[in-house]
């Protein structure tokens, strides 16, 4: 069984990584006030560097490392967004980075990493490839390997967007955040449990991959046997670090459709006036979908990311 | 020849806005200032109310009505932004409105309307119809008209935006703007050279549709023979309120083709996570094509407003 990490290093973390990323604006719409018939605060990390929260994570997670470490530098696999953070976090904090993608990741995203300094090892694209691939990497220079979401220093980090939240509005009585890997709910949890006396956090997950939704209800970790979702950032499964966080701390998981992601994607869109991400319209989806239960209460939603390939959108006439 | 506004009048405009205007952020991108060379600040008014800068000139007209004159509500004609802008300044202040619009409208458009309370007559889809159209209303409901983009009061309220861009980056050297009705520019170039020793003002017009080029050229206000832009906020012509502003404050007006409006637009929403109008991304897409006789100098660029089609972009693979 891990260690819930203390109130204190909910604090520490946000201090740490503080002057390494952006304070991403809160933004609200009254319209979609209305149509929830709640107040929502949108915590918008799709203007956080690299476009999504995991730089926080990453910052925090490289910040932990001695000197020796940061000198053999960082290891990570991920096809999306971590990979980007990984390779700019330890770019800004003069640390070499060795980032395993799968041959079948976007050229945009490998751009990306290699534009932030990362050095790329392509593997074959299942998670076993990955971890072997990253276990390989990280013997032959030594480098630490960092979990995208199953680290605890990752999951703290993934949670200050969550703390600066509460900073600008402490009253909130429930957070929503959408469950892919785990680290973000679960250090979004942490941070809700640690800074307030009754916020909830509740997740919001796509059915077509609802491996947390069953984990959570069985009590052992789940998987996907398929990952047909739009919402790309969320297909991972959670791990042994973040899972027992948000056994204790999550209070549930609402399952969302793929159309009702797209709506709430469009909604913050045409509302909000921001670019972000299916991934990040799951937490809204799964708000609306059940907000005769919110009425009037004030409701926080953590926009998870911007990364999106403007070549296909998902709306259509 | 019109008397033009004074330093005074551009503040005291301002001070009689404030409390019913958004105060819009400014944002930046680090990888959009290496790619121009230069340091440069978007005044976002995608996120202004309703969506677009027009609520600001909107508001200043009303409220430079008499009591006579706002009980007898406003009329205006518009197939665009400034429809629902009126409305919803009208509402905001207790005004009645009438919006004269094209049979040709949106529907979404005719409904953002009447959501914020404007009454809509529907008129032939020519400017003569039009303008005979809000004449007959105005004169059946004592109503006072509100021109769109030729009204000094107009203009003084769009030209705030720019105020509000100087008054939190005061040391810019050039501001782009797009040009339409010419109500935009012509505020802004006040602005500019009321508040500033030297900051220039400079327009940005889609080939299609380049009205206010051609009228700087010959010192007369022309028309265009075809309306075929993405750009849809820009098809109206300069009129004699602001065309003598435009000629004594704006250095000159840059053209863009259609392609480079849509990458200038796709920039924008990518690196700046925004959503933004294709008029909005003239300003940029003028900038990018002549950034060589800017390198290193500090920008602003007004970003017009958000008001997209989600079903119609001009994205594609």
């Amino acid at each position: 069984m891990i260690e819930i990490p203390s109130r204190k290093q909910v604090l520490e973390a946000h201090n740490r990584i503080e002057p390494f990323v952006h304070r991403t604006p809160v933004l609200s719409s009254r319209l979609i006030n209305e149509i929830i018939g709640a107040t929502v605060f949108f915590k918008c990390e799709n203007f956080q560097k690299a476009g999504a929260f995991k730089i926080r994570g990453a910052t925090n997670a490289i910040l932990q490392l001695s000197d020796v470490q940061k000198e053999k530098g960082v290891v990570t696999h991920s096809s999306g967004n971590f990979a980007q953070a990984l390779a700019l976090a330890a770019q800004t904090l003069g640390v070499k980075s060795y980032i395993v993608m799968p041959t079948t990741a976007p050229q945009v995203k490998k751009d990306g990493v290699i534009g932030y300094g990362g050095e790329i090892i392509e593997c074959q694209p299942t998670l076993e490839a990955r971890e072997d691939t990253a276990k390989m990497v990280g013997q032959r220079h030594k480098a630490t390997f960092i979990h995208p979401s199953n680290d605890i220093d990752v999951i703290l980090g993934q949670g200050t967007a969550c703390l600066e939240l509460l900073t600008e509005q402490p009253d909130l009585e429930v957070i929503f955040s959408p469950v892919g890997g785990g680290g973000l709910i679960a250090g979004t949890a942490l941070s809700a449990h640690h800074l307030t006396s009754r916020c909830k956090t509740i997740g919001g997950e796509p059915f077509a991959v609802d491996d947390a939704y069953r984990s959570l209800k069985s009590g052992i970790i789940q998987s996907n046997e398929s990952t047909e979702t739009l919402a790309d950032g969320l297909k991972t499964q959670l791990g042994d670090q973040n899972f027992p966080i948000i056994q204790k701390y999550v209070e549930r998981i609402i399952r969302v459709e793929e159309s009702e992601i797209v709506a709430a994607m469009r909604l913050i869109w045409e509302r909000l006036k921001i670019v972000v991400e299916p991934s990040a319209a799951v937490a809204l989806a799964a708000l609306t979908k059940r907000k005769r239960e919110f009425q009037n209460q004030r409701i926080g939603i953590i926009i998870s990311g911007g990364n999106v390939d403007l070549n296909h959108l998902p709306f259509s006439g």
